[in-house]
């Protein structure tokens, strides 16, 4: 049977690769890379990760396009639905064109697969479907979260208490209910700045672990404004910019 | 200056150690490994992971007691900071009599040290404190939810959804707000049992990666006991048990 392997690859410094991330990528003879209009370094660095980590004799690169979204309209959801079907059946013609019934392909993701990422959940339907006989396997990544973490050298929790984990796109207005530690993913819209900044301190960064990253950390209100410029200057450094950021209600103590 | 690099080792695979922290490691002329009584199982994977990836031609392993952490009483907060304390001044002592002053030593922390560990909240302390001059670096490692989530090959969040991590000591009688995705680590007590298991699905793993790993999926309701029976196998087995699970509110489209 076919396989694909899905490898977290982290958050863009190489060498946050785990070795049992390399061993699986050495299991390849085909890598899949997406071939994005405009977010060259993404590709670049998947390149890089193969450049440096594959030591198997021979495994070919196939770049493929991907599908185009449609903007998000009011139904949100089939607009995502739509956009996953075009990707899996683009995923299921080069599984079908590029291995014989016996070869192992990967896919290089981003962070982690099980973080904001519709990897599994379209190779998943594909797998289920069957019209292409497959297994796959997943291997963990770390995420920008953790390098968010080990660079502003702090723990996402309050002793004992929740992290809750959101988009951009949901961090509307108020904190979350239940949860005093709050890491916002795929913020395109620069959500902090939507909040009442008072008593919370952010801990911010972009593109980290990469030429153009950056981090700042402090109350939001006295760091916004910096915040904002440093995420325009990540995205002319590197023509994309990935920010994340901890968000954290001040205690009376301190903690 | 000493040095102290706080190093994430992953979830129990040592091949989940990153490039990174392994570079790290070989940075370390002594590591502490701690010496907890009845958990040998964790010291003995810190051991492997020094004998797999340290290449440097001499280091020293140095083990401590860990301070005794008093038993949990109403006032659970207070009790937490003196073990911190304890802990903390063991390093501090460390520190001074193990390195000389340009001295580099590390501390491995199982998981990532971002996520319901105590190391960096206790050496951030020792830092700011100042009575021995040191500096400090982390390094993230793979965490048992990511071990989790690749083993069950899924994601964590539904499409755009949050993820609400806590701890089974939180989780009491329902479902936090805001939140169709709830990961729970440090589960002493199989919180999952106390929740109405109506329409919850539960992804559960333990002591993933190692030999005595475990992972059971399926509705709440039919898996709850044969998830507490895996549970005290794989704890019998090894010693020690650390699990950690996803649960999910099904939702009507069956996302």
């Amino acid at each position: 049977m076919r396989t694909l392997l899905v490898i977290g690859i982290g958050a863009g410094d190489p060498d946050q690769m785990t070795i049992q991330a390399i061993k699986a990528l050495n299991r390849a003879e085909v890598v899949f890379i997406p071939a994005k209009q405009g977010k060259d370094g993404l590709a670049a660095l998947r390149r890089e990760i193969c450049r440096r980590f594959m030591t198997r004799e021979s495994w070919r690169e196939v770049n493929y396009p991907v599908p185009k979204r449609a903007e998000p309209d009011p139904s949100y959801r089939q607009s995502v639905d739509d956009w996953h079907a075009a990707i899996g059946a683009t995923w299921e013609k080069l599984l079908e064109d590029e291995l014989d019934e016996n070869g192992c392909a990967a896919l290089l993701v981003w962070g982690d697969p099980s973080l904001y990422d519709s990897t599994l959940r379209i190779v998943g339907h594909l797998a289920r479907r069957g019209r292409i006989a497959f297994d796959y396997e997943v291997f963990p990544g770390i995420t920008s979260i953790q390098a968010l973490a080990a660079k502003h050298r702090i723990a996402l929790n309050t002793i004992g208490g929740p992290v809750h984990v959101t988009t951009g796109r949901r961090l509307t207005e108020k904190f979350p209910a239940d949860a005093d530690s709050v890491v916002v993913m795929l913020d395109g819209v620069q959500a902090f700045r939507g909040l009442p900044p008072e008593n919370v301190d952010i801990y911010w960064g972009a593109n980290l672990g990469t030429d153009s990253e950056s981090a700042i950390a402090g109350p939001l209100g006295e760091k916004a404004d910096a915040i904002s410029q440093a995420r325009a200057t990540a995205r002319d450094k590197a023509g994309w910019v990935m920010d994340t950021y901890l968000l954290r209600k001040r205690l009376p103590d301190g903690d």
